[in-house]
């Protein structure tokens, strides 16, 4: 079916998206006339039936560009709409379309439609889904679709879904799908070209087979490449590759797609124990993994728990929001007591007041930069044992320059301003000093998270902006009233 | 080739790593011994040339399980080993493989090993390559190398070059290779399978064959699947796909990414204008390429120009971070002026000092989450025209129930601490003064530079701290001068 439908690029995405606005527009508009007129009860018979016709008309029209367009297409339109006229396009959708648009919209825009949905919509929606498409949706509908769909499964699919959802969301098992060809090693290629013929349609991203025994242990895959350029009177076992990448359903997702990306990978098989094949991991799977893995550790950054339908209600946003601001609004806090304790020095001296947010930033600034770069070097492998003392110089190194170079430009620039060049000195002074405490705990953060077992990426922006804007202050204002009062 | 190296997993290439490092070791060991007994000048020369087989064999043994690894797995290794040891490793490293690790080491190590490489090397390794992958390397490599590279090439493979290399970084041009295999659509399937036996292999990644006219004018795809599903003595024409992905070589990478995403590509056609078929895109360029965006992203949004080696020396960190700590001490020495014009205000006031941060930290945070949600709806083409107000409307209704609450709490916090409820009164009003601020600027910025023709992404974190920064002392400061002094 996927073939009849369009492919768009760009443009034609967002001129389809424009139609779809059109026609909803003129909709609404011939809605709102119809409305008027009943409203002022001076509805014309006739008048009223044309126009009803006109209005019927756009959304047939709508129903006809909505069947054509591929799903990732009108799980795009649906993203882009406002809730009433998303649930408008929804209705018209083809029922039997609903499970694969289901699957591309997002998380957010997913849980608004599945609301709107009765269960027996649901049910159908489900049961025109592989297993391990159905175990994606599965978290987000009402247990008793769950059962209804469950009961409706053969044996064997009732134990993929199992599997499926038995394995945590950022593992293989999350990603993996069923649909292998399998093949055995005694077997000449022609033997295997009559076999593929036999199948309606190859499942998408086949671009092995893999080679099996009798008891479904895996022994080696077969390259579509290597089965078309070789002599059909070759066995399998001949050509096949046995050296190949073999995942396990509980290795983290995340490994399963370094390995891809290293070795180029379209397809790799996911074995047991036993070695015996349960499954398959494709390249789309892959992908979609990825970026989802950039987007929410981008969200992350920010503290943000969930990307959020950019049409929700205000109240879902500050929910999404609120966890980060109180986080901050402590370390916030804790900074302010820091300045608190040194009010006397700001009274004698209320220059430090306009200084200290300064070195308490820039500190900030460069820690974060630091720390992107440990984690960086973490997540890509390079960090081992004994490159830490290493690291650490240079980080301090790196902090010792910029806290002299910008540190003393600040001081001359102070001093400039507030005529008194031992204000200057220590503006220098603490710059340098808080840099180099950015660049400490910009190393040893990531890298004691990750020695502890933790994610070394969550949450090191927040300590150290709390630790160099609080530290920050301490220095600056200590240092100020060491030598300056 | 490549099926006879080695596939690691994650524990598997870690292992890599720590056996190359332990036979470094080793080798070092061997090499201070015999060092100091020449500098002790007691070498037995016996015990001297037990000890050089000993230091050599280690060398040996390294070559030997260099040669079996997988290039990216060399060069995962060479990322992770310290400039001597990485360029010791690198030297041991088969010749007729430095061109495909080249391509996979990180930009930063691949100009460390240009650097130790003599040109007739370079020469070599460019030699080795396709012209896509060559038109990759081609920037870093010195100007005489890539001449006298360019000699050595057939006529089409320069054509070829020379076209890779005219597309900027972010194009489909960019990414795109030329190993195509092309049939006609008035032949058998029977005729194509024939053909393909022809070859020794296929180009990785073909999931497609391009159905040409003889003008090489694209005509439609015929997929493998369907190749292998079909009987043999149906015609190209008859089964190929016409509505499949074209890309144009000027179109943004970033759009074949969607698109590959959209409809799981694994390959894609590249025509020109006139519908010929310059090239294609596959699955393993559009991951690397996401990876990279993802990378840079992240790197650009701590204003760091590119990624470090991270055993690069110290003043290279230096230049790539200084940029946006100049930009950072100007926003930090604005906001510090803007203090600085409230002087009078918190000699009188000292609380005012300590309170002030507070209100700039919490509007900057909220600011920055704002900011990410408009972004990732703009990229993800969500943004209407008519969708603005609509978008300002939520986020400053985010914006005032934050300032309330939270505010609010500030507010009764530092009634309590310096006894002051006028003091409490302006703190809350602060805050959501400026966390309105915030939302409106977060919501503005990107959508400015979005219709600007900018990249929506960059900068606007950096924008909006400094407003919330010098905007949130000011309104601070501003509101305790009027109704306070």
């Amino acid at each position: 079916m996927s073939d009849e439908l369009q492919h768009s690029d760009a443009d034609e995405l967002q001129a389809h998206l424009t139609e779809v606005q059109d026609l909803l527009a003129r909709h609404r508009l011939v809605e709102n006339l119809v409305h008027r007129q009943e409203m002022s009860r001076q509805a014309d018979s006739q008048k009223a039936l044309v126009e009803d016709l006109v209005h019927k008309q756009h959304l047939v029209q709508l129903h006809a560009r909505l069947d054509r367009m591929h799903p990732a297409d009108i799980a795009y339109v649906l993203e882009a709409l406002p809730p009433d006229e998303r649930l408008l396009v929804w209705d018209l959708v083809r029922a039997d379309r609903d499970g694969e648009i289901l699957l591309e919209v997002s998380d957010a825009v997913r849980e608004s439609l599945i609301e709107s949905m009765a269960p027996a919509e649901l049910r159908a929606a489900a049961e025109s889904l592989d297993t391990d498409e159905l175990a994606d949706l599965a978290p987000d509908l009402p247990r008793e679709v769950i059962e209804d769909v469950f009961r409706s499964l053969s044996a064997e699919e009732r134990e993929q879904l199992r599997a499926a959802m038995s394995y945590p969301e950022d593992t293989v098992g999350a990603i993996m799908d069923f649909e292998m060809v399998t093949v055995r090693e005694d077997v000449s290629l022609e033997a295997v070209l009559r076999y593929l013929r036999r199948f309606d349609e190859l499942p998408d991203h086949t671009d092995q087979l893999f080679v099996v025994d009798r008891d479904e242990r895996l022994k080696g895959v077969l390259p579509l490449n290597v089965l078309l350029v070789n002599d059909p009177e070759t066995e399998v076992g001949a050509l096949m590759q046995t050296d190949c990448v073999d995942l396990r359903p509980d290795d983290f997702a995340e490994e399963a797609a370094k390995a891809f990306e290293r070795y180029d990978l379209v397809s790799a098989a996911v074995v047991d124990d036993d070695q015996k094949l349960v499954g398959r991991v494709t390249v789309n799977a892959v992908v979609d993994f990825i970026r989802e893995e950039a987007e929410s550790e981008q969200l992350a950054q920010a503290g943000l728990r969930e990307e959020e339908d950019i049409f929700a209600p205000v109240i879902d946003s500050v929910k999404n929001r609120w966890a980060w601001l109180a986080v901050n609004l402590v370390t916030a806090f804790v900074a302010s007591r820091v300045i608190g304790a040194f009010e006397d020095s700001i009274e004698k001296l209320v220059a430090l007041a306009a200084l200290m947010p300064i070195v308490a930033g820039i500190g900030g600034n460069s820690g974060n930069q630091t720390i992107i770069m440990i984690v960086r070097a973490i997540a890509m492998g390079q960090v081992q044992p004994d490159a830490l003392s290493r690291l650490l110089r240079k980080e301090l190194g790196v902090a010792l320059i910029n806290g002299l170079v910008w540190g003393g430009l600040l001081g001359l620039i102070s001093w400039w301003l507030y005529d008194s060049a031992s204000l200057g000195l220590v503006m220098t002074s603490a710059m340098t000093l808080n840099l180099l405490l950015a660049a400490l705990a910009g190393v040893a953060i990531p890298i004691l998270r990750y020695r502890l077992g933790n994610d070394p990426a969550i949450g090191g922006s927040v300590m150290i902006t709390a630790l160099t804007d609080s530290g920050g202050f301490f220095i600056f204002l200590g240092l100020a009233t060491l030598f300056l009062l």
